[in-house]
């Protein structure tokens, strides 16, 4: 558990056993569901390896990323209903093979009572995905859908550091909250101006500077 | 302070005799910052009287409300600097004269040291804010109930050649293919706004014009 959980440290020898007890690792293929909006009571989830994405779906079938999660990562709201005064729910999925330590829930809290310190994780991980769905709120009201795939294009290339990314028109309308036509319609726009290259499946990062400035 | 702050019952007569010396009233007119997105280390605000809303604005001047606060409601935002991995701000304005508690942040975070049930009160209100952005995030997102449910009451305007609706918020929902509990919390964020005033079984359109504008 040390090199996977990130509070490991501030537990006691006790807290620590009873944490292994109470834990489990999970496996999760690519593209498969690792939580569901309705049940937010599946434990808190850490992401050994891999990478998974908590997004927020419409009932008609629309929906938008909020944020990722890699290495380490803890997702804190699918043992939302740990948190009071926390009244909603996210999906994570899979996006790429993931393996998660999933701590119960009940297990979790309890420790919380007896150790003041984790009350402060608790805390540091829900002010920073709520300051991830702030800058998510900012550019979806502040900023044109462009900047913002400019912002996403170099967000994959970090992610999988390489300029030639194999992504799809649909993945980024996703992760945008917009429709796959505009996505397409930008990129062209943006190979015109010879910030990117299109082929089959692949977008190609050929000028980043320009790419850069127009995120910003 | 006591019928002021919400977790005063929870101190003990030294932490509240502390926090006493470390916190002052202050009055602010209507239409006044309270505090500003630079400054989040102004302290935790508690409403005493009045209304005052939460908002983020863009460098070119545009505005969206987050929130409103109401009586005894808290800001933890505007003493977000005592928050780790909280890394936004947000303006603070009053929306009718307001009365507020203001409590140093440094000394809101030592009490919260030694009571964890202070941390316990952090977190539910930082959950709770989390939530309502949620909220609005969704709705921006997915939805544009609130144009549609604008539409509505004027066409039920027309329809009745009053300003006075006699209409339930259960059959609103109906004609808007949404859920009775969105149509009441959008008909109180108008009513917030200044469209509407309700009544029992009532809704008067006070702001014909503005609502026209958000039904476009």
């Amino acid at each position: 558990m040390e090199e996977n959980v990130p509070f490991w440290s501030i537990l006691t020898d006790l807290q620590k056993e009873k944490m292994i007890e109470h834990s489990y690792f999970q496996n999760y293929k690519e593209g498969t569901i690792m939580n569901y909006s309705g049940d937010n009571c599946t434990g808190v989830q850490i992401i050994k390896s891999g990478r998974a994405k908590v997004f927020i779906s419409s009932p008609d079938g629309r929906a938008i990323t909020l944020y990722r999660l890699l290495d380490r990562d803890v997702c804190m709201l699918s043992a939302g209903c740990m948190l009071k005064n926390l009244n909603f729910g996210v999906n994570l999925e899979a996006e790429t093979d993931c393996e998660a330590v999933v701590i119960d829930g009940n297990v979790y809290q309890e420790i919380s009572e007896e150790n003041s310190a984790v009350k402060d994780f608790t805390l540091a991980i829900v002010s920073s995905k709520f300051s991830e769905v702030m800058w998510l709120l900012e550019h979806l009201v502040f900023s044109n859908v462009g900047k913002r795939l400019a912002s996403s294009l170099l967000e994959q290339k970090n992610l999988l550091e390489s300029n030639s990314l194999s992504i799809t028109h649909e993945k980024l309308a996703t992760d945008l909250g917009t429709a796959r036509e505009v996505v397409t319609r930008l990129l062209k726009q943006f190979q015109l101006d010879g910030l990117v290259e299109l082929s089959r499946g692949k977008i190609k990062i050929v000028d980043e500077k320009s790419l850069i400035q127009l995120s910003l």
